[in-house]
């Protein structure tokens, strides 16, 4: 079996980018990657674009197809394709690049993911994004994606007796890791009150317990290619990735408040890096709403996750970092490109260069990826040797 | 490397299928597929979804996953992903699905092809169909995917000497063998004057020149597993998959009147099967329009595309049999379906079972699928050895 490695990576900041298009977006951060990379688009076999939902957001569907040609590779006829998995959609195009150069079939593929959200009204914005739920039992009846959040938290307030605490401390430490880096949609520092005491969205969750709507465009190459891994000037290595799905509809599931596909995909992918959970050194995980980032910790690390959290070992500097980006709540989430953006930042935190943030010793990086709440979920483990 | 084969195939009828809904079709051709094999869903390691504009027409994103709840699979958790390439999703995702099984973390996968397009008005279903062309550059400036196709044919028939009759053939043979598969959307046979006398749709292209609105859903089953292999009542190898990409706008071309992409995605697919052209006994092409089924041909064939045409060579019963299913233009087009009802048809043929439309002997097929108007081209060689 080949060796799948990471050779460059790039990303355009993320926030309301009223200036730049989808297709502005998505080729900055493919050229990006390229230089990052040392190679030039002569070097790629194949172009994977993540996006959730453009369609809706801005007409235009074919959308690996319309970087190709606005970044000018068409030129060379080397296949477009787009993977769609509702907000997983980064991690599942990277999952699928992943499996396309390990069939032999290509050698080196760029895995760019972009969304442009901010080109309509705010309630446009969140009707899109509903769209990744069951529109016809869910979104159709009046449910929105943070209603459907805010079920679960009450639900799991309920049934285990977390506290709003737990779960709204998560923002506190995005916002501060966010702080850190420079291309954050988000840098302000905030405090456990702020969250709890913000407007509500949907009770009781508020504006910090959600992940906003921004504009942005990730992009990796990745290769197997013997040559362009020994040139890279840090190449790391995907040693796994997996995927797994529970039901879209949270009345199909015999519980609300676990995500089986996450515990289920985080397996699949230590098993398959040969690695145990203690190994991992540091963890981005889908927090689009600050309690489904509780329950994927929970998934993870079991009824620790609460004391962790109470104890302050999320932090950068701590023994287990999360999010040491700023996460979707404070780093941004332009859905399709947010798991792309993951590993990005596993790459800059594995090579070293994270500045402030960095994790420290990192030598395993796990990112997770996740598509509506607990449905879709991508697991990729990124290292060095 | 692996051999993957398909061991089961399915479909629902195609046409304006008001009575059933997106899920209701993907589950109908799925469940097929698989008896078809001989499989239970358990025997499933992932399922690939191919839509193109779900989110416009039904409001609906995160397609797979919907269709693997619907289906009840989620309940096993294994991983759905959505491929979208314009109306090249269905081919591209078998190519997706045909990597994954190469590069052996998967051993078995359902590829579904599944779009409905008859909930919405017909001038409505014509605009998100303009979603796979260039948004901003051309659907905005009010260019409709017929008005480009007429474009083309305007341009072929000024350069080449192209007459109206060379591409208003291809629906008539398309009706022709429709007319005797109980799964087409029509089944009347017509005459190169009905085609030509039509309604206008973009100067010269009639409604017989373009293919239908449809609603409906294929599948497929493919496997590298030995037992499954064994087990499958006439097991077909997929010899090879290329795709290859050329600019999606058509002021982006040097010419546009030929396809680059068809003449790469289709050397590169016989290159991979290791066959001449001359040895394939039949061909689905995407005749989206009359005008580029023609120039698929001129692609394949060069100058000689056109005296096969006149010579009657692309019927079922003669020497170069093209779309034997009906097409595109009168199997139906529900866009991500179409794409894995060629491999659908493919496979029909190949084990002998296309009943009155039999290719004769036939030992291989190429079915090609095409997003936009030349833009995004894959090509599949399905055979028996």
């Amino acid at each position: 079996m080949r060796d799948v490695y990471v050779v460059g990576v790039g990303t355009t900041r993320y926030g309301e980018l009223w200036d730049q298009s989808l297709r502005d977006l998505a080729s900055e951060a493919g050229l990006r990657a390229l230089v990052d990379a040392g190679l030039k688009a002569e070097d790629i076999d194949a172009l994977y674009g993540a996006n959730t939902s453009s369609g809706q957001f801005i007409d235009q569907e074919h959308i690996a197809a319309l970087i190709s040609d606005y970044s000018g590779i068409s030129e060379l006829g080397i296949p477009s394709i787009r993977i769609e998995a509702g907000s997983a959609s980064g991690g599942a195009a990277l999952h699928q690049a992943f499996l396309a150069v390990k069939s032999g079939q290509y050698d080196t593929i760029a895995v760019g993911g972009v969304e442009k959200m901010t080109d309509v009204p705010s309630e446009v914005a969140n009707e899109i994004i509903g769209g990744s739920l069951d529109a016809e039992w869910e979104t159709f009846l009046g449910a929105t994606e943070p209603s459907i959040a805010a079920l679960i938290a009450r639900r799991h307030e309920y049934d285990r007796g977390v506290k709003r605490e737990n779960y709204a401390i998560l923002p506190v430490i995005s916002h501060k890791h966010a702080s850190m880096n420079e291309t954050s949609h988000f840098k302000n520092v905030i405090k456990i009150d702020d969250v709890i005491n913000a407007s509500l969205v949907a009770e009781p969750l508020t504006v910090y317990d959600t992940a906003p709507v921004s504009d942005g465009a990730s992009a990796v190459i990745i290769t197997s290619d013997k040559k362009k891994i020994k040139s890279a000037s840090n190449p790391i290595k995907i040693k796994s990735s997996s995927m797994a799905n529970d039901f879209l509809s949270l009345h199909d599931r015999n519980r609300i408040d676990t995500f089986k596909a996450v515990k289920k995909s985080t397996s699949k992918a230590l098993e398959g890096a040969g690695i145990t959970l203690e190994k991992v050194d540091g963890f981005e995980i889908h927090d689009s709403y600050s309690i489904a980032g509780l329950i994927q910790l929970e998934e993870l690390f079991g009824k620790e996750a609460l004391r962790m959290s109470e104890n302050g070992e999320y932090y950068y500097d701590s023994s287990c970092p999360i999010n040491v980006s700023g996460g979707l709540k404070a780093h941004g989430n332009p859905l399709g490109a947010t798991g792309v953006y993951q590993a990005v930042e596993a790459t800059i935190q594995l090579r070293g260069n994270a500045g402030l943030r960095q994790v420290k010793d990192s030598r395993n990086f796990m990112i997770h990826n996740m598509g509506g709440l607990g449905t879709t979920s991508v697991t990729t483990i990124l290292g060095v040797e």
